[in-house]
């Protein structure tokens, strides 16, 4: 496999020329019933990708071809499969597909199949689920629980809490919604008080979620949970199993009802498809949704093995991202959805994509002389519609956006106005800013003229299932993988979060040795 | 007044000569203790604002007041207050500062004294709301209300949703919360069901919100809402009230219990000093919270008349933000509240600022040739520390930081976890991160390596009340506001979301005449 700069390919400077040289495609003109349907390719869960309102015209999608071609995008993904040590600043392997199916060859490690071993834990994980749904295993009191929390931060609280946000209403309507769903993240302590005065302790399960076992935020907030409990009269080893690794303080310990693993191959941006976002979903929804749900990713991960770019919807998208990056000089990101039940969705992509490939160094260490990951952002529509959209439509700046939609709503409880459905209404809408984010339309009064040319793809479906969710989470997770791979970074560390973890140990140790810092410390009352 | 474009004005190039030759400050010799303790001003609500961790050297800071000099700011904000004719387009007076205070000349159209029909508006709601929290005025079954949920989208949502989050432990801890507020925005149908699901009915008073009584999506949950009403045996007019203009169709109409008005010359995301805002907030908190946080949004006002720079914090953070997005060339910018309370805040932020400065045309109606309004996002710490700091850290791009601190917790239940409190940890890391992001940390290993440089400021004060809050709202309006004289921008018009709704009522009528829109359309399920 050969790994190098993007910058050192020979597509590179053909796209580099071919975006100097080239018309922008004139979506007026071109952007007509034939392109919206040519320009799409399947998804897995039922969805579709349409990328007809990208400004990209052949010979730039050759080159982008071209390039992954002489990347090795797909054997790169490949060799990960197979584990390899693909996480090379960490050295460790990269095993977050394995969760949910085996597309590569057996992963052994000191003699143990590490597939086995995943599949082995989900297994302990939705029986725990289906017996405390069942009321087999109840708190201290004796009785049943109705509430599950998530102790976590970062990835085990954003992705984990946008997709039981996706589910909640699909369950309900499914009647499968047992247990409320309920999230501590934040070490800021109103966070807990907060979200623990909201639940019946007593019928409380909570998950506490930290892979190493050592997050500061999240061992403060056990300790929060576990003072509360106490005071309730509850015994919290009845109220609290624990999410994390083999070889953390936390792993078979008798404070908690029960373990369940990961293991380093698991990043936290990467572990929804693990007991990290499994425990909480199952509890909350059922072992079967849980199961469509990998079902679904499974098949999106399978689909991004194919090599042709056109008929490969991660590696498009990460190839068009990357033409809209770094040849046309495009720095942000919005995504999009139609769909209320995505609202935390957006967050959860800003972590994996700006966490993963918000890096300037190589995988080698060396400086990169391109731009790399986009920041990101968004809200669901129509509300953004009604907030930044202005900036989209006539700001300075192109952002390249991601919409997502679906056919009917989660719940199918609807009113007719004005003779259509809010349905109706919210997907004219979906279907109308594509358009006149691409088309635009003149107007003398400059004020009132939209310059069009803002690219936007479109990710769209029947309904938000569990499997439909699956194939969402892990399309975006393989089209950041693509663009790390092409952009020759580790998409699989985090380096970057180290420093203020260091320095903020030494304000509370009273001696960091920096007097700006213990200024700063002081203006906030420490 | 002289309105004149950015790239007219004398200091324009001088900064532009000053950005191409300076030295980027260096600050690992220069952030220390002294410089964070003179970097800072007052700003009202017992507020701070500290900008030593600004890449503004003195010559930048004298260029930037000459520019604010020359630009006539203060000047123009004058204006504004004396009633002026400040949105061009829409040919209307701005007034929100006229909510809280009235520092300019009184405004009297058509006879009426502007400042009175606001205050008497203000009266008529805190009456209101004190009449259903002590259980005068009560649902159609007799029974008092519990909750309050509004209806509304854009800025009739996102301000008011912030802000009830942002006070709801204050209010718990002082003994004032009595209703608890709901949102209910999006025309996505599962919006609607699933908050009304989980409100009792019979207990819910709403609050319809819309200034020209024709907003789409929530004329359409208010006909989801008057369903459910009526299908639970309850009468919709005793559970309604409107926020809207008097012209509007919602003014004076027997469907609603009460309706309270604005008029045009407060815009949506201007509105949360208005009724949009006071009404949801004084039910659920009280009139006193509603007035102390109008206090502290009249002082921040109050305080952005001052013309020297550094004694303004509104102005210098708006001229500082320019030094960076036209001088520097940061595309972005990222809001970051060490507080739960204020987890939505960034949302309102993203509205307020790439609504207002998201423009490609001067007010005189002619494209600029700089950047103007930057991409906004944001979500608290700590928890952003752990998902997207990684490319804030370590990212090709800078992101100039806005962070937010108080020194004490809302609610005050804390726990000590090794030797600190949640809250000592959670203002460590706040502190820690403003000196990593400013000094970074050098490493052999450039993985490790984190090049510093990137400049932050802080907002900081005791603990997050309803007048630090209406300080803080103000600040950003006041710094949006001098930003947009200063680009020569329109901040007070928002042109750019015309023609989505054009065109959603196209697809609508099923008559669009383009064959793009009926293919997305269809894909839709429409």
């Amino acid at each position: 496999m050969r790994y190098q700069n993007l910058d050192k390919t020979a597509a590179y400077g053909r796209l580099a020329d071919h975006a100097a040289r080239r018309k922008r495609l004139d979506f007026r003109a071109a952007l007509n019933g034939e392109r919206v349907r040519k320009a799409q390719c399947e998804m897995a869960g039922g969805l579709r990708f349409s990328w007809a309102a990208k400004d990209a015209d052949d010979e730039a999608l050759g080159l982008l071809q071209a390039l992954a071609d002489e990347q090795e995008l797909v054997e790169k993904y490949r060799a990960l499969l197979d584990g390899d040590i693909v996480n090379v600043g960490e050295k460790r392997r990269v095993l977050h597909h394995l969760l949910r199916g085996e597309l590569g060859k057996p992963v052994i490690e000191n003699g143990r199949d590490l597939g086995d071993f995943y599949r082995g834990e989900l297994e302990r994980v939705l029986a725990f689920a289906e017996a405390v749904r069942a009321g087999t295993i109840k708190g201290s009191t004796g009785e049943s629980f109705t509430t599950v929390a998530q102790i976590g931060i970062g990835g085990s609280d954003l992705g984990p809490r946008a997709l039981c946000l996706a589910l909640e209403n699909w369950a309900a309507r499914a009647g499968t919604k047992k247990l409320d769903a309920r999230f501590i993240s934040n070490v800021d302590p109103d966070d807990a008080a907060a979200e623990l005065a909201r639940m019946p302790l007593a019928r409380a399960v909570f998950i506490l979620v930290s892979k190493s076992g050592s997050t500061q935020e999240t061992l403060a907030n056990e300790r929060f949970v576990k003072a509360r409990l106490l005071a309730a009269g509850l015994d919290p080893s009845k109220h609290m199993v624990a999410v994390t690794s083999e070889t953390s303080p936390l792993a078979r310990n008798p404070e908690y009802l029960d373990s369940f693993y990961i293991d380093d191959y698991i990043g936290g941006r990467y572990s929804s498809t693990s007991a990290v976002g499994g425990c909480v979903m199952a509890l909350a929804f059922g072992a079967r949704a849980f199961r469509d749900f990998l079902r679904g990713a499974a098949e999106a991960d399978r689909l991004a093995l194919e090599p042709e770019m056109l008929k490969n919807a991660a590696l498009l998208d990460a190839m068009i991202g990357l033409w809209e990056r770094d040849f046309l000089g495009m720095p942000c990101s919005a995504v999009l959805p139609y769909s209320q039940a995505l609202s935390r969705f957006p967050a959860h992509l800003q972590q994996l994509d700006m966490e993963s490939n918000g890096k300037r160094v190589s995988r080698d260490g060396e400086p990169v002389s391109y731009p790399t990951g986009p920041a990101i952002f968004g809200e669901p529509g129509t509300n953004g519609q009604h907030s930044f959209y202005q900036l989209l439509h006539q700001g300075t700046d192109v952002t390249p956006l991601q919409f997502i939609g679906f056919a009917e709503s989660q719940l199918g409880k609807d009113v007719e106005a004005d003779g259509s459905t809010s349905q109706a209404k919210l997907n004219a809408n979906l279907a109308a800013q594509i358009v006149a984010f691409a088309k635009g339309q003149s107007d003398k009064n400059l004020n009132k003229d939209f310059p069009g040319g803002r690219p936007s793809s479109l990710i769209y479906g029947k309904s938000l299932t569990p499997e439909a969710l699956g194939s969402l989470l892990a399309h975006f997770e393989n089209k950041v993988m693509f663009q790390g791979f092409a952009w020759n970074l580790n998409s699989f560390d985090q380096e970057g979060v180290q420093l203020g973890k260091v320095l903020a140990k030494k304000v509370l140790s009273g001696d960091s040795g920096d007097s700006a810092l213990e200024e700063y410390a002081t203006m906030l009352g420490l």
